[in-house]
């Protein structure tokens, strides 16, 4: 996040950092200045406009109201609140008028969720998607930088014939794949992959959605990818989804070749690729989206949001 | 093929080698001895009974007449026949009767196809598939000896900081995934993707299948995985899934946790998880299936069909 305000000049007077004890004292530049990290606490938020957070549900579920009270506006990068009613949930390209309601929080969509919704929320504008299948090629730095340290370590493990214990993730990463991100629901989906659905259906105001999704980590650093076949209540016509995903704000659409993880890392927008004709739909599309999810993903979008504000 | 011949004792008098004049004169081990390959002609197949075909669909083509007009019998692993009328495409725990119409060849399926359908056909005896939406997760190996070694390279010379030139895949595969396996058609979908439909269609014997597929190549060394979600004619239940499955040979059913190529790599049996009611569709149901795509998907197939012979 201070890498995508320093890039996009944020209008900001003064910056405060706030984190655990543990952290406390240590500093991350900004504006080629070292900032000091503070502890956060119950009086860290006095004249503060707008507070970023990104530190899991726990601590926003308890500090965010603390902000708030303290006259900030919460930008939660977590899931904490991306149900409430009373929280907007934004992708700022697609809902951003949403933030007008806000009663002090706004929240971050998840990571997979607004890629895919940047790809599909031109062509539902166009042709009212019904539901979509989808398939996610998630990268390990969304587990976190712990998980890209992991990665990192089992493939120089492997490579040495050294042993190792996963600890991040709940099996080997390194050359696999795992059909599992974020814990399972009774129904056998996961809570990400119902995220696409819940969130989607709040994003698009389209209540009717239907997602049915399989999330499955794959051993690559950074940015995701969505396989999606999408189904629409209006004939579909490859010309126009193609126009209008390439009119949209933030994304990007290659008609030759396709996009990849490793080209689109680093780079703030989303890019479509592989568009077609679903072959086993009336009024289908089937496309690759691919997005780095620590900037569309997450900082980039809570900036975005910031911004707005 | 060598191997799995050796492990299920095919029943064998003798071993014929056949290669191209550069592998002539070099050998391999089976059951313990070397045997000589020798360069394949037009005199090759005298008294031979069975002929395994895995050298490409230019090869197949024009030594599969040869080796029939000689009175053998060919297992074909390349494309060349797959979609002939004429010649029997079996998946033996599928459709191994319809090994008795063969004229001389018949073709093993696309490994990506094979261990699909290893999943989906029991669930399609038990409640009528209508057609699939499918995501594959595709192992390097499945391109060939030179795909496994160039990953490994990518890996390493990344490691080092040393540059490389991709040679087999079209792109950097080490840390990144491609979303293209086999070439493209002008509809935008990959041969490699059309296969599931055209050849589920002729395996289940159901002109009317239809499959709607991304075909992914991902930076793991063995095993493909495909995420699926099926559309059935009749009402499902997970119960009565989970039993078609377990009932099935050749496939195993996880119920708890879920299969992943690290664990399926060298194994015969493929393996289904993630069993779900299908949040998106009526009569859905949602799967991941893992196989070993060496084995299912081509040699062990082959010799299956061999074994039948």
């Amino acid at each position: 996040m201070l890498r995508v305000m320093e890039r996009r000049n944020f209008p900001l007077a003064s910056l405060r950092l706030l984190a655990s004890a543990r952290s406390a004292g240590k500093t991350l530049k900004f504006r080629e200045k070292d900032v000091v990290i503070e502890t956060l606490g119950m009086n860290s938020f006095e004249g503060i406009d707008v507070a970023l957070f990104s530190a899991g549900s726990g601590i926003s579920k308890e500090f965010a109201p603390v902000a708030v009270s303290s006259g900030a506006v919460v930008v939660d990068n977590s899931s904490a609140f991306r149900m409430s009613d009373s929280v907007p949930l934004v992708v700022p390209e697609i809902n951003g008028a949403d933030i007008r309601d806000h009663q002090g929080i706004i929240a971050n969509p998840n990571c997979t969720t607004a890629i895919t919704l940047m790809a599909l929320h031109p062509l539902h504008k166009k042709f009212r998607v019904k539901r979509i299948f989808a398939s996610s090629y998630q990268a390990v730095s969304g587990a976190g930088a712990r998980a890209l340290e992991e990665l990192r370590k089992q493939v120089e493990a492997l490579a040495k014939g050294a042993k190792f214990q996963p600890e991040v993730f709940p099996h080997q990463i390194a050359f696999n794949v795992i059909p599992q991100v974020d814990s399972f629901m009774e129904t056998g989906y996961t809570k990400e992959e119902m995220k696409m659905q819940n969130e989607g259906r709040r994003i698009m105001h389209l209540p009717t959605f239907k997602a049915s999704v399989t999330c499955v980590r794959v051993p690559i650093y950074r940015a995701h990818s969505v396989a999606v076949s999408a189904e629409f209540e209006r004939p579909v016509g490859l010309v126009d989804a193609a126009e209008a995903i390439r009119q949209s704000p933030g994304v990007q659409i290659m008609t030759e070749g396709y996009p990849m993880p490793l080209q689109c890392a680093g780079q703030d927008d989303c890019v479509v690729g592989r568009l077609r004709l679903d072959c086993a739909m009336e009024n289908g599309l089937a496309f690759w989206v691919c997005g780095d999810q620590l900037l569309k993903g997450a900082a980039l979008n809570a900036i975005q949001i910031a911004e707005l504000l």
